[in-house]
Order: C-alpha cells, then sequence, then structure tokens
C-alpha cells in the first residue's frame, strides 16, 4: 500500500495550508465526478478497505499496545480494537452510504417570476470539511464516505489513540479514490499528534476550509466551539427531557422512559431527566420509578418526586444540568406542560425532548414551544439516530441554530445555489 | 415617543450581555405570537412609523448637520437624508414584508420510516440576529422587519452617520411592538458610537446571538469575518463575470452586457469583467464595447482584447480582482467555456455569474461548474436581488458557504426542527 500521505512538516501550519489547498482543488474534481462517478468512488473505497485489512490491523495492534501502555480503560481498548469482522463492518457501511441518494445537483425548489426567469435552487457541496474526532478508528470511513456521498473534500483529524489505525484506513479510501481516477486529496488525514493542528484547522486554512465537525466529548466541542473562526456544525450536549404529561398513557409512559434511558446510556439521544405532571405524579411516578429501578437505574428527585418514590437521593442544581450517560436519572414533578417547557427551555440543550400524552393539542404545543433538534410525541428518544430517521448514515446531532440540526446526514452536507434561466432579460 | 432603549452604560459589555438577554427572551415571545400575530406586529411598526415621522426628520436633520460638519460627500448625504415621501416609503416597505408570506412552522419536508414513526422538518427562527451596518437609515426598518416576520429578535448596531436616524426609527418600531403586546426587545438597537460594541457583538454575547450579518462595505465584512466567533451571514464583494460564448446571440449579448454593467454600477450584482469567447471576439466584441463606450463606461483589457478594440487601457492582475462598483469593466479574450470557467474559479467572489449562449449544454455545464450563490443564463447579473426573485425583501446576498446562499429572505433566517409522532415506540 503506498502511502501518499505526506508526513507532518517542520512548519505544521505549512503544512495544513497545502492540504487544505490540495482539498479545494480535489472538492472540484469530485463535484464535477458526478453521481455516478462519487458513487463508484465509494464502492472502491470499500474494496480497498477490505484489501488493506492486513495493514490496518497491523496498525491498529501498535495503536492498541500504545492504548495499553497509556492505561485506556477497558471500554476505550474495546471501543478502539478492530478484528476483520470490524474491518468487514465498515466497509458494509460505505457500501450502505454509495447506495444513499446523492444529493448533489437536485432541485430543491423551482418557479418563476414576473420578468420571466426561471429560477431553481440546487443543492451543492459544501466544499472543504474537516472532521475533528477522537478514539474510534471507524469515524475515519464513515466520515470521510458521507463526505465524498455529499460532494465534499474531508480534510480528517483522528483522535491520537487511533492515529495508527486512522492513517492506515485514510490510505485504503485514498487508494480506493486512485482507482476510479478520482484525486486521492478528497480524503486527507492530519498526521501528527500535536494538537497544534486542530488550532490551524479552526482558523479556515486561508480560505480552504468550509466548516469544522468536532465528534468527541465535551472538552473538544466546546474547545473548538471557542475557537473556531469558521462555522461549526457540532453537538455539544445532548441533555435530554422526557414530559409524561397527565394523559399519558400509563403503560407506554412505563416502557418509553425505560427504553429512553436505558436502552443505552452512554449515547447523546439517551434520556437524562423525567418530568412528571403534578398531576398524575403520585399515581404513575411510583410504577415509572420502579421500572427504571429494576432495569437498573438510579435516581436523584426533587421534595416532591422524593416524597412519593423513597428510594432518592437529592437533586441537586447540577442534576438538571448534568449529562451522566450513565444508568443515572434525575426525576422532577413540574406543573403540566408549561412547568415542563420551562424546566426545558432552561435546561434543555437543543438536542432531543420528548413528550408522552394522549392529548394531541398538548403534543401540538410541545412541538410548537420546545426549541430543539428533534422533539418526540410517544417515543423514545432513543430513536435520535440518521439511521432511524431514514438517512442512510450520519455524521452527528446537531444542537446549533445555523444551517442544520438534528441528525446530518449527507443532504445536510451540502448547500444551494440559484440556478436562472433567463430568455434575453435585461432590467428596467 | 417613549425612548425606553436604554442609553450606553459605563461598561458597555455588560450593556450588550443585557441586551442580548433581553433578545432571547423576546425571540421566544415573538415566536409563540404565530404568524398573524407578528403580521399585525410588522403593519404596527409600520404605522407607528409614520406617526413618528416628526420626530425621525427632526433626529436625521441632526444626522445631516452632523454629517456636513464631517465633510461627507454628496452621495453619502443624499444616501443618509430622510423626507417625509422616504420615511412614506420606509413604512410601504413594512407593510409588503408584513404581507409576505411568514416561514415559521411551515413543513419542508415529512415522511415515515420502518418503524412507524412519522418525522416532520419544520421551519423555526433562526433566534437572535444581529445586524451591522453602515450609514442608510432605512436598513433599521427594513432589517427588523424581516426579522419579525422570521421570527427572530433582532440587534442592530447602525452606522455612527446615522445614529440619531436610526434611534428614531428603532423608537417607532419598538412603540409598534408594544401597542400590539409583543416584547419591545424584538427590537434592539445599539445606542453607541464605540467601535467596541460590533466587537462584543461578533463574540454571540453568551449564546444570546445566534448569527450576524454585516451590511457594508468590504473593510467592515472583512473585520466581521475575521473576528467572529459566530456564524456570519454575508458577503464580501460581488465580482461578478459575464462570459459571452460564441453560440451567443450577437444583440443578446450587448444588450445584458450593457444592462449588466451599467444599469446601476454600484450595486453589488454589477458586472466587473466581461469574458469574450476567443471564437468570436473579433467579430463581437467591437459592437459590445462600443455599446459599453456609448454608455459611458471605460474599459481595461488583455492584449488580445486590446487587439480588436484600441480604445481600452491595459488590465493589469489587480482588474480582475477588483469591484470596481463604477462605470468601468475589465474584459479578457478566453479559450471557450472553459476558459471562462477557469477565470471564474480563479478570480470570482461566489455572488453572480452569467452566461450568454444560445447552446443549452453550454449552459448547463456552467451551471454545473461554476460554484457561486446565482449562476444566470441569458439574463443580467442585475436580477441578483431578493425583490426579482419573488422573496419580496431579502437582508443581503450572501456569498459564504453555510446556511444561505444568494438573496437572503425571510425564509433563510430560519431554521428547521425535527417533529416526530409517535404511537409508543420504544427502540429495540
Amino acid at each position: 500500500m503506498a502511502d501518499t500521505l505526506h508526513a507532518p512538516s517542520e512548519d505544521l501550519h505549512e503544512t495544513l495550508l497545502d492540504m487544505g489547498r490540495r482539498a479545494r482543488a480535489a472538492s472540484a474534481a469530485l463535484s464535477k465526478a458526478g453521481q455516478n462517478g462519487r458513487t463508484h468512488a465509494i464502492f472502491a473505497m470499500a474494496d480497498a478497505l477490505i484489501a488493506a485489512q492486513p495493514a490496518i490491523l497491523a496498525a491498529n495492534q501498535d495503536d492498541l499496545d500504545g492504548g495499553r501502555a497509556k492505561g485506556l480503560t477497558d471500554a476505550m481498548m474495546d471501543r478502539l480494537a478492530l478484528t476483520p469482522d470490524r474491518v468487514a463492518g465498515i466497509a458494509a457501511s460505505l457500501r450502505a452510504v454509495a447506495e444513499l441518494p446523492d444529493p448533489v445537483g437536485s432541485e430543491i425548489a423551482r418557479w418563476t417570476v414576473p420578468s420571466g426567469l426561471d429560477i431553481a435552487r440546487v443543492r451543492t457541496p459544501l466544499g472543504v470539511i474537516g472532521i475533528i474526532y477522537e478514539a474510534r478508528p471507524n469515524v475515519t470511513a464513515d466520515a470521510a464516505a458521507l463526505c465524498v456521498r455529499s460532494g465534499n473534500a474531508a480534510l480528517l483529524r483522528a483522535g491520537s489513540e487511533s492515529l495508527q489505525s486512522s492513517i492506515a484506513i485514510a490510505d485504503a479510501l485514498r487508494a480506493g479514490l486512485r482507482k476510479v481516477g478520482l484525486p486521492e486529496d478528497a480524503v486527507q488525514l492530519v498526521q501528527t499528534k500535536d494538537r497544534a493542528a486542530v488550532g490551524h484547522m479552526l482558523t479556515g486554512l486561508q480560505g480552504n476550509l468550509d466548516v469544522i465537525v468536532p465528534r468527541g466529548g465535551k472538552s473538544l466541542v466546546e474547545r473548538v466551539q471557542a475557537e473556531a473562526r469558521i462555522p461549526v456544525i457540532g453537538h455539544l450536549e445532548g441533555l435530554c427531557h422526557v414530559y409524561v404529561d397527565a394523559a399519558a398513557d400509563p403503560q407506554m409512559a412505563i416502557d418509553i422512559t425505560v427504553n429512553a434511558k436505558m436502552r443505552r446510556t452512554g449515547i447523546c439521544g439517551s434520556a437524562e431527566t423525567l418530568l412528571m405532571d403534578a398531576k398524575i405524579a403520585d399515581t404513575l411516578l411510583p410504577a415509572i420509578a420502579s421500572a427504571l429501578k429494576d432495569a437498573g437505574c438510579t435516581m436523584v428527585g426533587d421534595d416532591a418526586a422524593r416524597a412519593i418514590f423513597a428510594d432518592m437521593e437529592v437533586a441537586t442544581e447540577d442534576d438538571w444540568r448534568t449529562e451522566y450517560l450513565a444508568p443515572t436519572i434525575s426525576v422532577r414533578v413540574v406543573d403540566g406542560i408549561d412547568g415542563a417547557i420551562e424546566h426545558i427551555t432552561t435546561y434543555g440543550t437543543s438536542h432531543t425532548e420528548c413528550i408522552i400524552t394522549e392529548d394531541t393539542a398538548k403534543a401540538e404545543k410541545f412541538f410548537s414551544d420546545i426549541d430543539a433538534g428533534i422533539i418526540i410525541h410517544n417515543a423514545s428518544t432513543q430513536y435520535a439516530d440518521g439511521g432511524e430517521f431514514g438517512m442512510g448514515a450520519e455524521i452527528g446531532i446537531a444542537t446549533g441554530r445555523i444551517h442544520a440540526r438534528g441528525p446530518v446526514g449527507a443532504e445536510q452536507l451540502t448547500i444551494f445555489k440559484y440556478v436562472v434561466r433567463g430568455t434575453g432579460q435585461t432590467r428596467p
């Protein structure tokens, strides 16, 4: 496997500027390759990944040795580890992205104005996307494929723990691009553990980096949001609430709350706070809390909740602001839907919010008054996922307010241009 | 007229943070007011503007006196001056915005996924929009109305030359909001000439300012883009090209080129460079250049162009990068559509690009390969305007790559949220 990625230079900033320029040139070629060209490219990337499996596993062994020496936890080691099956799984994900509809060139809207001009709003790639991520090596392939699907060049910055694996994966993806005659610089990986590289990317590389997508923990995302001079698409926290209304179906309230909290506790769409309508707290909270407890969840609650279900620690102000990412939930009794909306407006992080009620008018009020990327009526918050939304793949869940919110798939990695067809019009 | 806007405090940063907090609260009220509530508010703002005409004209006289003392040019003084007719015109613009369709709450897309979830993508306001602008006092009203139409609170920072007029206009708009029971803080004006106020806005006011729209000259926009820690929707330059292809209709080429350059030379959609296909430069350039000359346009050209039409100065590299905003055009002979695309890719600013040809395949290639907000076939670049696009009003033409490109109207001042309707789904 040829490694044509350049090594970190003495002058890291110059290296990154050069990567940006080459990414810009490659993005133009990717854009011109057309939908079929990009589809073939992603299939070729998948094939090349399989072909490079020995090299990838060897590189991964280096990362695992380093991780062991560094004292990574078992959970982190597991996330880092690649096996033949996992490499095959990454290739399968690439093929799934290759089969997604290509958003570039599709008409979002088209209309005619009184001057006779025929105006169309047409999707076009964002350009060059920088992705900064932490340990998991599969992100290298997933993010690169989603960028290629949407006609964008990817500039990847992997976590230091998975750097060798990521280099091997990026090499394979670039080999796939070369095979179909597309510029390998459409996928580039920053080959250094120097954290200064992130800082250089955040300045936008002299106009050659259009957007940054941070994928990682809160400290990474906070750093990116604080320092970035270019737009950021990312999510800071998923502090998701489940509000159980007086008009809830009791069994549905139990099932959804337990699923929203406990199905997987470490993902951003897991519920962190249960809000109980005071009107039914007495009757329904004991059943929900028992079910949570049986599922292995610990609870902290306000005075009203603890008066109903004793097996709860006292919830502090901090609890309402904590994304546990663990089998713990905070519980508060609120004054109906208005109390729930007020709590969520104060403590929510614009990720995913859920109401359980049989009263459609209340659901519509919740939809209207809650400001979040995803608002769910009568289903688990754990559906906050690009795959479950029918997007096929996602690069993350956005909690900002610009460009895209919620799951960010291929379509959200595009912008539009106006294509105007005239017949000789001059403006009076 | 009650002036409830607060005066600049000793601590400008604290003042601005407080304005941001109040804007955030007001934006929630504006969002909840519904489409009819916002429509009534904008009509009331127009009525209040008419009622405040004496106060506005008196304040404008202060600005005019200040401008005269400062030695503003006649053109600048004219842009600054308000008359009863101009105030009526601003009120009419507000009423036109009140009659625009309200984008908030409209469904962009809706689909069902295999789990049975019904997913809708629904427009929602951006939140709080900061607008930083230069001399023209009418922007205060236009920008505020477009923000209210789209459910957003506006934080306005007027140019110092028009500050007194802008304060009087903002007072009137706020009186209109009060009259319909909406929070006046949905429209706030920064009441200081201290340039540090801009710097504070660019930091995002602790999360209470979602996006900055700069409207002004290149130095303002460059400062905003360099310093902003929050997203910017704005345009830096409109270096628009007209490419006359070998297959152009000759008379159409003459008419469009003269109109694109000379209808109004000071606007961002005016053409700055004429690219002539080498195949027809000999026969068609003399006619186009003569027509431009007759219209009062001076020309600079490359050697090939000057060999055909002698009355041109030599074009330097700088000329290809210059937005003249004046009756001057640069002329270059290029090698067909590929040469035109290469020139535009090198020198264009992603604003508006035009091809004149009767060959539809070439037009489609131009649409596909040019990366700009607006790409026009067989019509003048001067159609680059929200009104001409049927948007009713615009806050500017965006040349960035994120969120919106081209004319930014009410719809582009929104983002979306996902509204998910379930029937009790828990995720396996």
